[in-house]
């Protein structure tokens, strides 16, 4: 049994098949893949990688079936051998496979027009993986893992997909904890105990499928779990000085015609080191920027919350803007995102009395979050207040 | 220099006037006042008292005023014996002299319809306080301090008095971190060192008055002071069983005839100790409820969020319920609270461009915390399903 | 299942046995005796009693156990719900029943000549706890539990009793992480999870019985262990203040004529808040040492290590000490502690190639470490002088 | 004012001169410099580079300065601007710039027979540098840092100097902490806040040297400093897989030519991911074991600590292990490590009488810690048997 040392969780134990996934070299390139891209540069802590994440993912999966299982009256099978269990443990392990360098800085540069999910599912179909699987499987094939990354399967699949990948999944609960301890900062903070506690598995009586749902006493914890991730985003992830650099790096990754290779093999290859290897050699501008951080400052930014018609009105000045400065000294990044996805995601919730309602519902502020929509506009300094005052002058208009 | 460690905050150190403040009657008797009331009995860990709270109250004081003089531009004078910040802490470390035994459990038991903060301000003006602000005090006197707990006093005193008692107070700050830790919950908890760094005085425009405000970035910071909080309520202070026992204490003052002394020295020999050892002796139903737990379970309790007219109509059925099954076997909780009151106490933010906005405007989501209101009604066991079958009929009636 | 909350080990659950001896009043009673006597006087956070410590001391007999199943080749059944686990966490809970109030602070004054132990078994086999047993045992009864506080019974069951009392028992592991986070302070912190991961039952080859020992790997976490037990004493149990107030107390208590009751159900009626009720009220000089905390000051202290004869010759100069100053104004504490005692108790090391040495041995420094002997005199102020130089004068005679 | 958030220390603010220095090259540069080289493949979350190592310790430099100042009677100027609190400040950010890449793993590369601190002097006079100080100095030059980094220059220099490096130095303080937390263990924990508040100033009787020592209520805070840096070196450092890792490092540099520049500018291109990027091309087997965590198993381990004569016996069978099963099949750790230097640079314990006593006499044990002293031999699987045996039998020959 191997065993490793987490900050978060302690003691993360490996079974033989997850210690030879571990050792393969898809997840062992996660190594060098930062968790939160250039974040690093401005949280000096965020040196963490995609690799100590899938390990705590995995970790959280054993310890969210426990959960659900021991509410879930016969549908899951319990003991820590249960292949239910080693399957979600294991797909929560090979979750983020097809991480691009920089996590989801550059995700948009895969060949092939596929993206890091894609990628991710080709390496875990790879050669290499089912040699693992074949040794170590004992029940276990990647295709088992694929149906569960892909929401296909029995009922009882789907649920354990829904571990991995859902409102309520183990990557969230695991990225928000240990990206909040390394960036030295507590907005991702919630109650994991507690919130494990009330898990259970329902029937939608509606659609007839099991999901995560959860107590009527655990509606806070999953309050504090969406907030935790709402300020994430707002106070790290969409971190103005972050962005900056990130339109950077792209700018970089365009000029030098860098894709993400379609094919496993090749895909290997690429990680942080490759590329800041490269950047670090480049004399261009952006390269520059990002190693040097002497990025472009802010010449503008929206507030975080933009309506569908702000967004389109300000997306509509951008031609004009680019017209009267030149597109090379502008780069706009617009961070987007909605807090959750209950709405479309149902999660149900268990009132005492045994009727269900859906966390939107039983919830009184979470319908109330808006989605981020911020449009930041940076431009080289001397610039900045032209720029500005332009934006300011076109939008008003 | 008096040197005391605390679980929340390290090291508290006291100057020679807190020092012989601590070692006073009124302060010393907080250490048989549980901060939490009989919560103790619900959450083992809430063992702490009120003495530790008014420390880490008085602690608190001084960064927050070291957080709002560094950002004040000569409103408040700097340094470590600055005379407005030994006020500050002072008045914390006092703030909550007068709370009567379990705290707010039972505090409307005062003679002379008093509240506890009337009794804290003559506990503060009693010959044993006079006596240690003239020989300590070094320009801070009682009344020093009574001007601050009640708000009044010039511009500056009024911002110092906010810092003890406001939206954005250290009473809060201080009894959410600590509750949290001793109750084994992380609901209260928030990012102190965040908050600290974004609050600054700011002056209202509309009223000229000075109050304790935030730049833009520190909104989210105050939100989770403010969620923290509203969890707390939720899940910890108005937990259902605590209420029930709360319940049958009052029940027991009352049949006792308990009323709380509104002089001093009188009201000095009142704690948990005296109550709890009167309580343990007697063979009343109320008392042993409490002392063995053997409170009446709820035979009813509604939503969280009780409408004004769902209250109305609620508190209309109860003289009914009382006539069918007798007042005596019947205690009913009305747990109310207020998220926040920032809609009367006016916090304001500043934005990156130097324009002012109210908190509940700048916040997306804190206008919509709908205050908490729910009734629950507990019974001997043996009447709580007609109990509950007959306020079902009623209500909906 | 009872669930309830920890500020250290998190969740704490209870089977129905566990929950009905949790309800029983001889542990209901552990809530008003403070786990630190009137350390709280000193430390204001070290305000938690024996029943949250006796709550933690079950979860982690059930945590030790596991450990030592997993690595015990069919020693001990698995499961949570094996018989011998279960049985461990019972004796764990009731381990601290009879203890006198304030702890250990006065634990010398049972009546009939008998100890906190001895109080403890009886209460274990009072009418009370025999019928709760009898509803919930389950295949436990209260001889079982007796037998493992005693060290008695079959191999396996001494084994078990290893868990609740002996060097590496989970009592300590609870005291120390306990006590650290209600003090504020570091001391008593060693690592529990890479302890309990170390740990495995040994056949001693010299004497054929089974004890907990440990791998090579755990030396320097035992050894973490019996420091911060060594700091805790030195820093916090032997506190020069806390020990005055003990021997003002203990002052007290003979003059009142105090003893505890040799009989359970008297026995029941003590406790902290019938102590410190009869204090408060008392004009007794002792009486107002403790609730005013005036106590005596520090006259002289020796050196935290004395040796067997420099302790002998500092007893010896007591009554002539007592001659000049009168008795009663001299209070002398003397605070002894072996550092631990692996050298009766022997603790094994098995090592990579499967040899066995004891941990004195295993550790470089373990048996360096000196018990302490420390003693000091107590005086009124206005002695204070006279009588530390006395004592100088005698003991360099 | 920079402000940075910390996982260890939360804020760490830095002033102009400061913040200059943090965006040089030198300082930039150690962001892709492990802390603990290799460490990260043994123990997931040691991803954390120099860089913010060199923050913590300058941040722990403020705080030391402000704890000897509180206690210095008029030798250090008080106040957050104080020139030689700064300096202190500043000399703690440097005093790494010259690690090598994977810190200390490969540390004896260097060209010209320098070390990694005579390449930080390098670092700091040079024309980067020097430029920084003339702009942000205001009155602190690269020489004043010299002086201080290397204990020269006045009383009060050199008392500074400890700050950065002397036994209770913040280089310690920090790393200890910051390794902890980022492997997942503990044994590195020691009471910060404790430890700070016990330091003091004291002139050394015998030299007339002013240095950092204690009062006597310290003394078990430092003999937790040193255990902590006693098993962080035992558990952590010397790891045995980390050891393998190093070693096949060192060969496959040695291999590939690679040695350290001595000169700043050629100096500033290395880093590990220059190396990484270099060995994971290259088609070595020591490359591979270090990428592909192929290392050699370990054939035979010492105990810990090795007696002189052991330790010149073992060394003596090495030639004739070489002659049997080749050089290039052994790599030889040899893990050697005082667990302090206190006999050397003596520090002082300040007893409540005014003595003065060195701390090895003072603390009962510290003296009694061997040095570390331990060598591992690793070889290929195949030959992991015969490797074995015959070092057991040439050893014991």
């Amino acid at each position: 049994m191997l065993s490793l040392r987490d900050p978060i969780h302690g003691f993360i134990r490996a079974d033989p098949l997850e210690a030879a996934l571990i050792n393969s070299r898809p997840l062992q390139r996660l190594r060098t893949i930062h968790q939160l891209g250039l974040t690093f540069l401005v949280f000096p802590g965020a040196e963490h990688s995609r690799f100590s994440h899938a390990l705590g993912a995995m970790h959280l999966a054993g310890r969210a079936y426990d959960a659900l299982c021991s509410r879930a009256e016969g549908l899951l099978p319990g003991g820590i051998n249960a292949r239910e269990r080693r399957l979600a443990r294991v797909a929560a392990l090979l979750h983020d496979l097809g991480h691009a360098p920089f996590s989801h800085s550059a995700e948009e540069l895969f060949q092939g027009g596929i993206d890091h999910e894609e990628m991710t599912r080709r390496l875990i179909a790879s050669a290499e993986m089912a040699r693992i699987f074949e040794r170590w499987g004992d029940g276990i094939t990647p295709e088992d893992v694929l149906r569960l990354l892909t929401g296909q399967g029995a009922p009882v699949e789907r649920l354990l997909g829904q571990i991995v990948s859902g409102e309520l999944d183990v990557d969230k609960m695991d990225y928000l904890l240990r990206d909040s301890l390394f960036c030295g900062v507590r907005y991702g903070n919630f109650d994991l105990d507690r919130l494990l506690e009330t898990l259970l598995p329902i029937e939608d009586p509606g659609t007839g499928a099991w999901g995560i749902g959860l107590e009527e006493g655990g509606v806070h914890a999953v309050e504090a779990l969406v907030l935790a991730r709402y300020y994430m985003f707002t106070q790290v992830y969409f971190n103005a000085t972050g962005k900056a650099l990130e339109l950077h790096l792209n700018q970089w990754l365009a000029e030098a015609g860098q894709r993400w290779p379609d094919t496993p093999e090749a895909f290997l290859e690429e990680d942080d080191v490759s590329i800041w290897s490269a950047m670090r050699r480049s004399a261009s501008l952006h390269a520059r920027a990002v190693v040097d951080r002497e990025h472009f400052p802010v010449a503008f930014e929206t507030r975080e919350h933009l309506s569908a018609e702000e967004k389109r009105s300000f997306e509509a000045l951008l031609p004009e803007l680019a017209r009267r400065f030149g597109a090379g000294n502008l780069l706009v990044s617009n961070s987007a995102k909605d807090p959750h996805r209950l709405r479309t995601s149902r999660v149900l919730v268990r009132h005492y009395d045994g009727t269900l309602e859906p966390m939107t519902e039983a919830s009184q502020f979470i319908r109330h979050l808006a989605r981020i929509e911020r449009f930041r506009v940076y431009t080289p300094q001397a610039l900045r207040q032209p720029v500005g005052a332009a934006i300011r002058e076109l939008w008003s208009a």
